[in-house]
């Protein structure tokens, strides 16, 4: 066997395909973000497509916990949570997770990614012919999570109830369920409807897990989620966060009853077998968590800047998915188009968008997907949109039509 | 279904087999490590069983490297390695690793855990028809990537060479092989026959992957690991180690061919869908292997206090496992007499060694597990002996006969 010979064929057949990925290698500056300078590019950018939402990643009070924890702890947790890793910062963390979901317990993982895999993983594996519901557009790390667990899986429409109903009905009542489902879904932006969804589990008698990575933080009046601000939490049976989005940082969590999260933390392989989180991130974590749950300001910042970019991308006619969230995917629906409106947002206008191809999301849906945020000021905005339109106009792309002025 | 019911009996059931885990909630003091205070214990404890091996957690180097890259980038990535979370810390972090290894590229991810799994999941699975051969000891994350890939697996006996030939031997010639072992294994603390198992992957035509997470930044003139101590990482496909043990912080790579970093990083999905590590984590471990590469005297000293352990162990005719490692299992052979010393440790001697129990170890095999440390003083290794010697003498365990004084 020719191995470098088939990682090379391999590898040339995703250039061929256009799905090569080249990463931007980026240096943020503490604030300045979104600018940031881009060592393999041209230099200073601004970055339109972060995942810290609310730039939480400069915000003073997580520096300081940061650097406090540092000097009073130092830098690793130097074992798993069983063998000397647990740190008086994880369970404080876990503690503050706990209360912002309402829960009775929390669990953190080293990664949203960890947490979904192993959660679901453990739960779909542990529980005697547990049947999973797996919404069509659940993240990765849930897919592989169901995989890994060998349970029987199936699969409903893209948030329709009707489809869920009828795949719950069809399975035998005394089945035990788990339904997995996200709230705001990464690439289309919209939101599930979680209060129907749990109405369907309590008839079936299934649980619900809940994946609200693009939602804590951000939604609710504590920045708990959707599920926050429909006032739904305490119907979920898990909701699943991350610590590496909006509250900018790293790290993964699962809240719910003691007993499951006790459960959890004491079969899942995942979780056991690996280094804890760095107290400095669970302390950084923590002062994020708490800051957004006090205060809302980067929330209705965000939410102004998200209507704003919307606004100044109708009056010129880009497409975008209409959605009730804080992600815009700008529609290219061409992957060569695509990729090179971003290489020349980069290059020529110093704007850094990743272009988002298949097989991420599907062949003909190509786009940018945007992330306003509080750090982008108003002149970020003239020169997004301004760059955006110039660009349409060379790739002769279409515009929808404009509303009479 | 009762889902609560179903948690609630099987974690008793945990509990009725002794193999229910507390944690130890410990708060470390920088400068003080590895006396840390333990919050749901006595107070101030010494640590004996922390894998921050050589202290470098608290390394004044790997924390002001922290807190620059914190007050130069601020906290979080803010994405994925494609969505521009990819920083400049990375890269020079990757182009360390690859360096320390002799390799052309090294990939990093978030964990040590989730290196084995994506890497080796997604090799295997990737391969066409290819057969894994795992040493019957290799660690979960291991053992779940390959479970994960669904690939043909050949469990060969621990670090049995005629085992492992006779199951090669057994497998057609032209079948794409990957042989999966670690360095050192780290309940046993004892090292595999490295070159010898190379020859074998020569011979028959195999890659070869090797774990050294128990192992980087401990042997070898610049911390390479044992590969480097005996002079073998070239002949090795890839090398996988930790940031989160010897090196202080957090964080899993691999270091292989370009081809191979670059096929891993465009397919693994635990690499693809995961927030990127914090700058400042990457920038500490960079400083953390920089420090290690350059100087030995963190690892000889290490070896130091591990033979006066060791010596002082004999003279006291507590039985432990010969091993040429730093790794010091001292053998109970009961669990419940494991954990009760363990426990008495804590609360009457201020001393903290996690009970090493079944599913852990096989039972009977039931173990304290030392890991002395540079930061280990004189006055802690009298105390630790002293317990012991104490508690032994308390549960009428048996002693080894003494040499002749």
């Amino acid at each position: 066997m020719d191995y470098t010979g088939f990682f090379r064929s391999e590898l040339d057949r995703l250039r061929l395909e256009g799905n090569y990925r080249k990463f931007a290698e980026l240096e943020r500056h503490r604030g300045r973000f979104p600018v940031a300078n881009c060592h393999n590019g041209p230099g200073e950018v601004t970055i339109w497509c972060s995942n810290d939402y609310l730039g939480m990643g400069q915000h003073p009070k997580v520096l300081s916990a940061m650097h406090e924890a540092l000097d009073r702890t130092g830098a690793g947790a130097g074992g798993t949570r069983n063998i000397s890793g647990t740190t008086h910062d994880h369970v404080i963390l876990e503690s503050e997770l706990a209360d912002l979901h309402n829960k009775e317990a929390a669990l953190l993982f080293t990664s949203g990614y960890v947490s979904n895999w192993a959660a679901l993983g453990t739960l779909a594996a542990r529980i005697p012919n547990c049947v999973v519901l797996s919404d069509a557009l659940n993240h990765a790390s849930m897919i592989e999570g169901i995989r890994h667990s060998r349970a029987q899986k199936v699969i409903w429409k893209h948030n329709d109830l009707a489809d869920l109903e009828a795949k719950l009905a069809a399975l035998p009542p005394e089945q035990p369920k788990l339904i997995a489902f996200e709230s705001v879904y990464s690439m289309d932006g919209d939101i599930a409807p979680i209060a129907a969804i749990c109405d369907l589990a309590d008839r079936y008698g299934a649980m619900t897990y809940l994946d609200e990575v693009h939602a804590v933080g951000l939604y609710g009046p504590r920045g708990g989620g959707i599920a926050e601000r429909e006032g739904v939490m305490d119907r979920l049976t898990i909701i699943q966060g991350t610590l590496g989005k909006a509250f900018g940082v790293m790290g993964g969590y699962i809240a719910a009853s003691a007993e499951i999260c006790d459960f959890v933390r004491s079969f899942a392989s995942g979780f056991i077998f690996t280094t804890a989180l760095p107290p400095a991130l669970a302390a950084g974590a923590a002062a994020s968590i708490r800051h957004l749950k006090a205060s809302s300001d980067e929330r209705a910042a965000q939410q102004a800047r998200v209507a704003q970019v919307r606004a100044r991308l109708d009056e010129i006619g880009l497409p975008h998915i209409e959605n009730p969230s804080h992600i815009i995917p700008v529609m290219v629906g061409d992957p060569v188009k695509c990729k090179f409106i971003s290489d020349m947002l980069l290059r020529e206008h110093g704007i850094y968008i990743q272009p988002i191809n298949y097989p991420t999301v599907p062949k003909g849906t190509e786009r940018l997907r945007i992330t306003p945020s509080p750090v982008h000021s108003q002149r970020d905005i003239d020169r997004l949109i301004a760059a955006l339109g110039t660009l349409w106009a060379r790739c002769q792309l279409a515009r929808q039509p404009l509303a009479a002025q």
